[in-house]
């Protein structure tokens, strides 16, 4: 998708059906300011200029994204429109948030009355599996934003695009919102390719959603803040554990298959760890040839030193150490498990060593995907969920919603499945936890 | 301030003092790393392109801030250094985070090892009020992060500053940490011209703060998404309580003297408001000679209409319906209080109009900014902090630290008291607000 | 009523209806044992028994309770019994709780399938108001105890007992819950009393609801223990606030119209309060003619000797200093504002001693009263439900469900309403808050 | 220890050493009042009286505790009593109000102006161990009670009490109060008994510790209903899981080794599960003989009906089913892990059956016991404290601190270990369970 409109295969006139629409009045607004979105503007992707590279390239040649919001024009007559939205792959915070601004959004502000719920993932278009469709009206989806999980349910892997695409069409689905991940994101791919291969009109608008914060044009995904914070309570009820035995030693396995993002925050918000071990920095366990010293060595010294020692580990750190085991049902790899790995070879070098230890481990899994969004997390989705109803009425297709230094954009879905968000080892973020917790940047 | 070492007045090398320092091995990676933090590096002001009236211009001549973080070469000696904090104004959420952030960060990355809490804010200085000066170790502020309010203490208004540099010289202080507000970044402002005027070599970086996220070239500001959290459970009390009566309306007045940032997103967090009252926005409680309703009008309506309606409201909203009543110690006007004013005249109303009404006011005020901070003001004020302290490190003085668009950045204090953050009635956020509320752009 | 069965009009046998009920193991199971509830156990009313006083008085004629629980007959025919629940009075944490676990305990335990809900407390009853009657169903009330306040809705204020009944005869109600406070109880006594009269057999069995704890025969009433630690919460605020301010004074007013439980709870829960103020205990602001220090003495003395100084006041407290404000729409008295009157005087006596002072007041009012109930209530409100579930099946009537020294107990309403649970001035509560704070067992 | 004074070895004069203090006036309030203590006042260990089976029987004969409070005489000279307090064992929340309690009480209103603590529990009495002791003021404890764990630390297991009183005697300790569990109370036990021998005057004061609540004579133990509402957070986690996917099974693992108190309580506050597996009522996982279903049949009947099921169990539930695993430090049982056998029976089944199945297994383990104490709890060990302070100072020894219907009592150590609280599978928490959960009486 080009920003400019090559997904706009036909403008629709704001027609009868929107003239008691509430967003009516914001638009004639907005069409008198000069801050409404217009076709042409771009948000720039990269605003740390290298000066001495960039020198006398003009601007309109930096890369740059479509920004998010209303349009003056849209694409679909909201009085004939059924929307559909369908929640995928594994839990996160916020869920139901975006599930109910979706839904308020359609209905209070462009007029739309049929919106349905696909119950539990691309599972609820695949008729064999029997899911009922629901309706969905603001009432059906008062309140659910103060629980955690999703309404509509979830399910993980694929289904078939041409059954999915044959489900839109029975139903006479225009619009259809696909909240959920990496995976689910390539499904809306497909589905959007079989959509264009037969020549219908159905936009396909997704609404990306990982908990590990690793979905690139997102500052931090929905749900992230929420994550992390619930994460460092994990992290506080074993440094409360190893701070109150003689040689206390607390480890904490937490959320993050590709990138460290949550082991990395939590340990910042929480600010007692020793150690963070992220799946972008590589560790030794034993000391190298060299002598630099390994994680066993360098958490016996940190207890002798302080008297306890406190390591986060993400669940994809150390996979080289770890052996995996095999593929889930979306197809992702089974991890290793770091968390008892680390637990048994701890216990194991202080045994060696002579040295008394008392070690918890806290695996807290689940506990922090299911919790309601915090405030920040619920405003963040609501706001997504506006900007994609925008992008969808508007006639965008093949895109997720994105926010990119402060403001709401369009990005390509095939841009945004084409990398994956990672703690850079060289950035400041990194360079913040290796100040926090004192860790040496190179271990073992 | 100029980015590019204007304020450098000479450049120390990184001398023995640092050899056992955790951070030498940090800047030797990154020195090999392309991120390194290069003298000439820009962060763009402005990203949002409007590409029709930029075109051709060279991006360098755009306006930009200088980038955060650890710099190659040091101005001070941290063997000699003697480092003071003080934070001065309101209470906010994250303060104590700032402290501990700043000294851990002095202690263990650059080994300074004399660093002074100035007690009471600006007072801390004065002889007269006889406020000890505090030592802090990393031992004295662990775990204060996790109380609100501040270990220092605080204090409004402001004080000589010839006065503080004499205090300051005669402690020998060579860096001084200023949290604080509009006026209190003024206040700094005023100390260092003294140092200036001195000659002295003496860094004053500020922190700035305000609950009310009304400075500039900060996304949020530190504590304000915790302040807003916690006012969406005081939102969330009346809703409660309006729901559960019959012609119920809840009415909550929230902080916010001249920016509705804290109302606006605690309504979208808790997303059950019907009107929200801001600052920037006027509106009438009468409807006007057009007919168009004002809030009185709207809000028996909507309780006819749903049954009950729940109104927030700034602080410093609708300050040209009520008077207000001086000035107070900081030289901040004292306003006239809208909310009583506002439960006042709808009671009346509702007895005018025939209508039963239960209303319930709450005004949460001290509540909310005494908590401590939540995950991500944790993680963003010990960012802060450390970005402060790298700041002042290399001889940055008369500057606060900022973060614009994801990057830490330096923008001189003067650049950033010259205006006031505010809610654009015309954009995106208040759109919004809008658009969740439906409320019309024009109240009366 | 007198335990053992004066209420108990006819006893129904356990009749086919009740075959596949899940509660026939478990009746059968309590047959089976020692701890059935037998229709002559009574647990005692008062356990410290002065030996001195009372030698030789054989235990059966000491003063007792029936207990709760199920009984091996039943009065009613679920089959045909129609169940209504109404809800009345200010809000208190955990009555969702209670209206989920009545619903619930009738549909499952008992297998009555028509339960009522009322709405909006005694005027649901009566058909002017247009308040529909909801059909409640373990489907409907699911979730509803993670809320605040009541789904039922709430009114203040008596209705005529003769319309009342005349509702429920026309619904064909048999059994009546009404979840109330003091006045509450009264109406529903007077509800009983018709019902007598006009020789119906219809249950009406209370559950008592008082946020004060100002109910005899119940340990702690239900609520209770969630609203003092959210009260707790608002002590800490001011805490906060005093201790960061030099000349700091932290003023909370909670609530207590008769009774200081919650003041006393939350004071030793926070465990910072320096001056605790209750109905229960007179206080005087200035010195008295002995020299005996009054509070405004003793705030400025702790403010001189420790920096700062915490007042909580229970808004009945001090009422002979303030002037009332006529009655509300319950009959009850409208309080003169205390905490305003302390706060006034407080800020003069300072400023005519010519003393410095920070002082913050805060009332948290509804938001003590609008949140969901916490862990322990949350159990306490589904064992009261199970309770008055089984009273009112047994066939009692004209009593409420109890708390007795951990036992469930059948209290008539009456006994119930005829005197007000206080803390007693020379009791172990009052001498943990005087050791606690330090304050003087007389003040002025 | 009997009531009435046999422990009393000789009772101080209500010395000059009091004159300043605050509780000279509360003692003299009392005085005056009935409600004070008598030396022969009985707090009844049964209150529910059947009344068939004790007609007659004078109500002295009754068995009785003796009531905790402040003695008129006291049997130490606070002017030069040394005391000491140790916490043992496992995290509860509350312990460290317990110590915060402890010294303030001694130090305010006894005027004890040396106390010690004792570091990681019995270890810190031995030498060898090297730990330091602790000089406690009220200074040195403010805002611990705000923080999980204790400032002590704490370890498992014995010491030799000939040691420990060694220790005693080389420290002149007159007064040691002991925070810990069973084993710990046996530990205080045996040290009490040294020093009856060695003819010392030495109070040891047990203030018992448990956070599975399975300790006689105390209503409910200090930290567990902080530790149950936790763990129904942890149970809210699997919910949204099960809930949120096709065919979910939630599994919860929570502490409770002999006990099912946490399990029940906190499937009481949730209230969506649909097993709770306890120690105390045995269950089997197949059909048995005479065609009663299994736990693995009656999981699956669930989600074939709901769509869902959640199954709590406690640690020690089903032990006959899974091996143990020898004994740790304090000697304690090392328990089979049930939670993640039930897990591999469960999936195993469900597979067997060709069902689907989304089985969710959370452990919450630490988390749950290392959170500060609620408010109710906070309340509970202030006053806990204050009333082990009060027996101390009164001269009692070998005894611990009980709640008792409502009062604070004293109950002989040798009593409060003879036996352990257990959920009674007859009694009307367990019924409460039942109902709740509709999960048959007998499993398997």
């Amino acid at each position: 998708m080009q920003p400019g409109g090559a997904s706009q295969w036909q403008i629709a006139t704001l027609g009868t059906a929107r003239l008691d629409s509430p967003l009516k009045p914001l638009i004639e607004a907005r069409e008198r300011s000069e801050n409404y979105v217009d076709e042409s503007d771009l948000v720039l992707v990269d605003d740390v200029l290298s000066t001495a590279c960039e020198r006398g390239v003009p601007v309109e040649q930096l890369p740059g994204l479509e920004p998010g919001g209303p349009r003056r024009k849209i694409f679909f007559d909201p009085s004939k429109l059924r929307a559909a939205i369908v929640t995928c792959g594994g839990l996160c915070p916020g869920l139901n948030n975006v599930v109910r601004g979706v839904v308020d959004e359609l209905w209070w502000q462009y007029g739309v009355r049929r919106i349905h719920g696909i119950r539990n993932g691309y599972e609820g278009f695949i008729a064999s599996y029997g899911h009922e469709v629901l309706d969905l009206t603001p009432a059906s989806v008062r309140g659910i934003d103060e629980q955690g999980g999703t309404v509509l349910g979830t399910s993980r892997g694929q289904q078939d695009p041409e059954e999915v695409v044959d489900c839109l069409e029975r139903l006479g689905i225009g619009v259809l919102f696909v909240v959920g991940g990496d995976g689910s994101m390539r499904g809306a791919l497909r589905i959007a390719s079989v959509v264009a291969e037969r020549g219908l009109k159905i936009s396909v608008v997704g609404i990306p959603k990982t908990i590990d914060n690793d979905i690139p044009f997102i500052d931090h995904s929905f749900g992230f803040q929420t994550a992390f914070a619930r994460a460092a309570e994990t992290i506080r009820s074993v440094v409360v554990e190893a701070r109150s035995t003689p040689h206390g030693v607390g480890l904490v396995k937490l959320m993050g298959r590709h990138s460290g993002f949550i082991a990395a925050y939590a340990a910042l918000a929480r600010n007692d760890a020793d150690f963070v071990l992220v799946p972008e920095v590589p560790f030794g366990l034993d000391d190298d040839a060299d002598g630099r010293p390994g994680l066993l060595s360098l958490v016996q010294q940190r207890v002798a030193e302080r008297g306890n020692a406190i390591v986060v580990v993400a669940e994809g750190a150390g996979q080289d150490l770890v052996p995996g085991e095999g593929v889930d049902a979306s197809g992702n790899a089974v991890l290793g498990d770091v968390g008892r790995y680390l637990r048994r070879r701890l216990l194991d070098s202080f045994a060696e060593a002579g040295r008394p230890v008392n070690l918890r481990y806290v695996d807290p899994s689940y506990a922090i995907r299911s919790v309601p969004a915090n405030g920040y997390d619920a405003v963040f989705c609501l706001r997504l969920a506006h900007a994609a109803v925008h992008a969808a009425m508007a006639g965008r297709t093949a895109m997720v919603v994105g926010r990119w230094h402060g403001r709401f954009v369009h990005v390509p879905t095939e841009l945004a499945i084409s990398r994956r968000n990672v703690v850079d080892p060289h950035g400041d973020l990194w360079l913040s936890v290796l100040e926090a917790t004192g860790q040496p940047p190179r271990i073992g």
